[in-house]
C-alpha cells in the first residue's frame, strides 16, 4: 500500500462490494452485503429463453430450462465463499488487481440441484475427466477476449458437494449472484463458481483458457507454471469491536470487559481452533469455538472475552484447521496477490 | 487522482458499495447493487424492542411500534437517491473521504408511510421549524462521539413526499438499508435520508450538529460557514457500451449502430434533456428521452444511436433541467467535495 492505489484499481474497488466486517455478525449473510467480484458486467438474462446446455464427452447432449432444472431434486447448503484474492491489498510488492483488504467473504444459504447427477443421467463419454462451466458473461483480460469458463475435476464434482444453484437466502438468485443458475462449489475459493451458467461442457483433460491458464495460480514469475487455487485456507476475522471513526476505520472501546466475536473457515478441513492477541501478535489465548450449525461447509463462529484495558491495542485472531493448516503472521506474496490469509490486525484505542 | 488513494479511502471503497454502472439497465435497482454508504456500522435492529420516538415541540410524544408504523396509510414511490460525495475521486485537489467515481446512485421502490401527517397528528409546538432524525448507528467523526443525526425544515417534510419507508422494492429493508425504519426524503442527496430511525425530534431551528455543522455544506475553507447541501444537481449516466476490459474498464465496440443507453435526474426539476458526445465532448447531439412511468422521484431513461467507426473515442453524456441547471464539462471543487456533476467520460475502442 505504500504506493496507493491507482485509478484504475479504484474503479474495480468501488463496483466489486465487500462484506462490512460488522456483517460477520450475521450467521448468514444478508442479501447485497455478500461479496462480490465481477470480471466483465453482469449480463441481464432473459430465464425464459434461457438453456443450461450440457454438452462435451455425454452420450446425450441436453438444454435444460430453468423449470426442469427447478424440478430436479434439491439442497440447500450453506456456504462461506472467499475471493482468492482476498487480503490483496496487504501484499509487497504491491499487486494490481481488484484491491481487497480483508472483506470479500459471505455466508449464504444457496438451494439448487447437486451437478454429479445430472452429468452422469447425460452419460460420460470414454475419457471424461474434468468438466468446463462457462458463464454468460464476457469481456477481455490479458488481451484476451474471452466467456469467463473455468473447469474442475470430474471427481470433484462426482464425490463433491457442488450444485447448481437458483436461489440465495430463499430467494431467486438476483443479477448479481448469477441470476438464472450458477455453480456453487462449496470449500473452493470463489472463481470457481461461474455465475450466469450457460453451458456445461465435459473434456477429456484440463480446460487451458485464460483463467485456467494465467490466473488464479499461485505463480513467483510470469514464465512460471505454477499452481492452481482450489480450496480456501483457513482465516478468522472478528467483527471490530467498539465503535469506528468514520474516516479511519479506527475502533474506540470503552475499557472494561468486552466481548470479540467473529467467524472462522477452511475449505482444506474443518476448523480446529481460533486464537486472540490483544497485543499485535505477541501473545495468544484461545477463543471459544461456537455451534451455529451451519453445516460443514460455512464458518464458526467464535468468541473471546477481553479484559480491555485503558491504552493502544492491536487485536489480532488466527485460525487453524484439522488439516494443520496455521494463518501466517505476515502476508505469503505471490505474482496475483492470492491466497494471503495473513491474521488480521485491528487497531484498537482504549479508552478509560 | 493524481496522487494515488490511501490505505484509508481503501478502506472506505471496499466496504461502501456502488452501483456497477452495467446496472443502469435496470429500472429499478435490484437490492444489493444500490450504493451504499454507510458512516459507522451497519447496526443490528431487534424490530420487536424497538420503537420510534417522536418528540420535542409536540403535544403528545408518542413511541410507535413497526406494527403501528406499517398500519398507517402506505405510500410507494421510485425514488432515485445519490450520495452528495458522488464523482468525489475525480475533483482536483485531492479531496480524502468515500472516494467514489460515478457509481454513487441506485434507483429503488421505497414503501412506507408519510412523515408529514404523523408530524400533525403529534400537534405541533409553538415555533416548530425544523425537525431533527437520529439513527441507531454511532461513532466517531471530526473527533466527536456521535449518533448520526440531521434535520430538516418542517415545511420539507409537510409538503414534500418524504417517507418513514420500511420496505424496499417489496421486501423488508435488509440491515443496510436502515432496518427496520428509515427516513426517504425524494429528491435531496442521500444523506438527508436517515437510515435505522430510532427518534424524531421537533425544533424550533435547524439542528447544529456535525452532519448539519461541519459535513454536507459546500465551502472553499474550513472557516467558511458554507452552504447546506440538499437537492441534487442533475446529471446522465451511461451504461458503458460494448465489452469490457477486466482491469482497466476500458470498452470494446464492433464498428456499427451502437444504441448507447443510461438515466438521468435531477432534484432541483424534471430533466429537460440529454446530450451524447462521442468526441470526448467537442460536439453534442441529443438523446432520445424514454419514458419509463416511475414517476416524478425517480431517474428518466434515455437513448442514442451511435454508428460506432473504427478508432478511439470518448463517449460523453450530460443531462439538463427544467430550472435551467446543465451538467459542467469540468469537476467543480470545494473543500468536502461534493456535488461534482461533471459529465461521463467513457473511453472507447472502436474494433473494425
Amino acid at each position: 500500500m505504500s504506493e496507493g492505489i491507482s485509478l484504475e484499481e479504484l474503479q474495480l474497488a468501488t463496483r466489486n462490494h465487500g462484506l462490512p466486517l460488522e456483517a460477520l455478525q450475521w450467521d448468514v449473510t444478508p442479501v447485497g452485503l455478500h461479496y462480490l467480484l465481477t470480471h466483465y458486467d453482469i449480463p441481464a438474462v432473459d430465464a425464459g429463453a434461457w438453456r443450461l446446455h450440457v454438452d462435451g464427452l455425454v452420450e446425450r447432449t441436453v438444454a435444460l430450462s430453468l423449470e426442469e432444472i427447478r424440478a430436479r431434486p434439491a439442497v440447500e447448503l450453506a456456504v462461506t465463499m472467499e475471493c482468492a484474492g482476498n487480503g490483496r491489498a496487504h501484499v509487497e510488492p504491491h499487486v494490481v488487481s481488484q484491491p481487497w483488504l480483508l472483506e470479500a467473504v459471505g455466508t449464504a444459504r444457496w438451494r439448487g440441484t447437486p451437478v454429479g447427477p445430472l452429468l452422469e443421467e447425460a452419460g460420460l463419454g470414454e475419457g471424461a475427466s474434468d468438466v468446463l462451466f462457462t458463464g454468460l458473461d464476457r469481456g477481455v483480460e490479458g488481451g484476451e477476449e474471452q466467456d469467463y469458463a473455468r473447469s474442475l475435476p470430474l471427481s470433484e464434482l462426482l464425490e463433491g458437494d457442488a450444485l447448481l444453484a437458483y436461489e440465495i437466502n430463499g430467494v431467486p438468485l438476483p443479477p448479481q449472484h448469477g441470476f438464472p443458475l450458477r455453480l456453487l462449489v462449496p470449500g473452493w475459493y470463489g472463481m470457481t463458481s461461474v455465475k450466469w451458467l450457460a453451458r456445461i461442457t465435459v473434456l477429456d483433460g484440463p480446460f487451458d483458457g485464460y483463467q485456467m491458464r494465467h490466473s488464479y495460480r499461485i505463480r513467483m514469475d510470469e514464465d512460471e507454471e505454477g499452481e492452481p487455487l482450489s480450496r480456501m485456507q483457513p482465516r478468522a476475522l472478528m467483527v471490530p469491536p467498539g465503535l469506528p471513526d468514520f474516516g479511519t476505520r479506527a475502533r474506540i472501546v470503552r475499557a472494561g470487559p468486552c466481548e470479540i466475536r467473529g467467524r472462522a473457515w477452511s475449505g482444506e478441513a474443518e476448523i480446529a481452533g481460533v486464537e486472540v492477541s490483544t497485543d499485535g501478535g505477541e501473545t495468544w489465548a484461545h477463543a471459544e469455538l461456537v455451534d451455529t450449525s451451519l453445516g460443514r461447509w460455512a464458518w464458526r463462529s467464535w468468541r473471546f472475552q477481553w479484559d480491555a484495558q485503558p491504552g493502544e491495542h492491536e487485536v489480532c485472531c488466527r485460525a487453524s484447521d484439522a488439516a494443520g493448516n496455521v494463518q501466517p503472521l505476515a502476508p505469503p506474496w505471490n505474482l496475483g496477490g492470492y491466497r494471503n490469509n495473513a491474521v488480521q490486525r485491528v487497531p484498537v484505542t482504549v479508552t478509560a
